[in-house]
């Protein structure tokens, strides 16, 4: 597939890297020059990687990978030109400055903002709820980590499903977009304990299940 | 230690059993004369189980659990009277009648306005985030399941940290009361993929941990 990465920072850059390496063409979109680490990451990523301007990495993408700091979001997308009948991946956590909380409550979700910036698109929330470093490296023992996403369009849940599990998550299909309102505190939960509470970047959720009763 | 229940239905009665066969003391709260699923849980329950009023049962208790339905919360613990000092382990989610979603948004939780509720005691949110199935059983290969707490009393929370352990689950702090705010969505993810998006009841969310960088 052709993935355009809007904000190819940590989270863009690693995982536009890994989906290049498991054969993807990617495009990282840049303003300017690209930075030394950006340059390093593309090189890195292998042939079917390059960079391109904001509009050009839209344009030229089937599959466009939201990634950008949350106050920045609205604006990548407005110069990303017509989203029309793509699929966007939202990644975005809507953070307060101080990673103190969400700055979008559960009546709403930074992923249906998204859909709304994003005319036409079918946007798909993922790829949210874990640090890029697991996103680089999902293998724990004990594993698979889980990857949710939700949505409400089924082909682009679909295709979006199979990227994460190209990343070695376990894709796990969290309903409609609307259930972004509850991935995006999940992704808190999973900030703050690794960033405030002790527990390290190096953790991820695995989904348990058994045969049971109901 | 001394428990209470306030709240004694399918979460309640589960935990309050498990509690009792693992040796605590525990009192469940009933208005008239208890339904026979309860008197059946108590009996289960073994010596350690008996009924009581509300207010019997929150004055019996070191540890209170309040289990009821989120509209029910604010009643049970103005019947319960005096909590001064006691520990309240909030296990409560807002959901909506139609389980559509939260009724308290990101900016507030029920964890903290439990605690407003529950003058002087020392509010802990935990056990909200599996279905009471799960919490009779917490066993599953590759477990075991998290729990999560957190509240603003060390010692509470340490106590409850205990509690949770007991029940065969590993316990995770989350810290401070207002990570309320996290868990109940975070419970509303599960119920949502439990009872509407076809993962079935018998499912549960394990911590994976590595040696790491950061």
């Amino acid at each position: 597939m052709k993935i355009g990465i809007l904000g190819s920072g940590n989270v863009g850059g690693t995982l536009g890297k890994r989906w290049a390496q498991a054969g993807h063409q990617v495009l990282f979109s840049v303003r300017e020059a690209p930075p030394a680490a950006l340059v390093e990451t593309v090189r890195q990523a292998g042939p079917g990687a390059k960079t391109a301007s904001v509009a050009e990495t839209a344009r030229g993408s089937d599959i466009v990978l939201l990634a950008t700091p949350w106050d920045a979001a609205q604006q990548a997308l407005g110069s990303a030109g017509d989203l029309t009948g793509k699929i966007v991946i939202d990644a975005t956590n809507p953070l307060l400055p101080d990673l103190s909380g969400l700055a979008v409550g559960t009546t709403i979700s930074a992923g249906e903002k998204v859909a709304q910036w994003a005319k036409g698109a079918k946007v798909v929330k993922a790829l949210n709820t874990v640090g890029f470093n697991v996103m680089a490296d999902p293998r724990f023992e004990g594993g698979p980590v889980a990857m949710f996403y939700c949505g409400d369009d089924g082909e682009a849940k679909r295709a979006v499903a199979s990227l994460i599990a190209d990343l070695g998550f376990e894709p796990l299909d969290a309903g409609p977009l609307s259930q972004a309102r509850l991935l995006e505190p999940f992704a808190m939960l999973w900030i703050s304990m690794a960033l405030k509470y002790g527990y390290g970047r190096d953790i991820g959720f695995r989904l348990l299940r058994r045969a049971g009763n109901a």
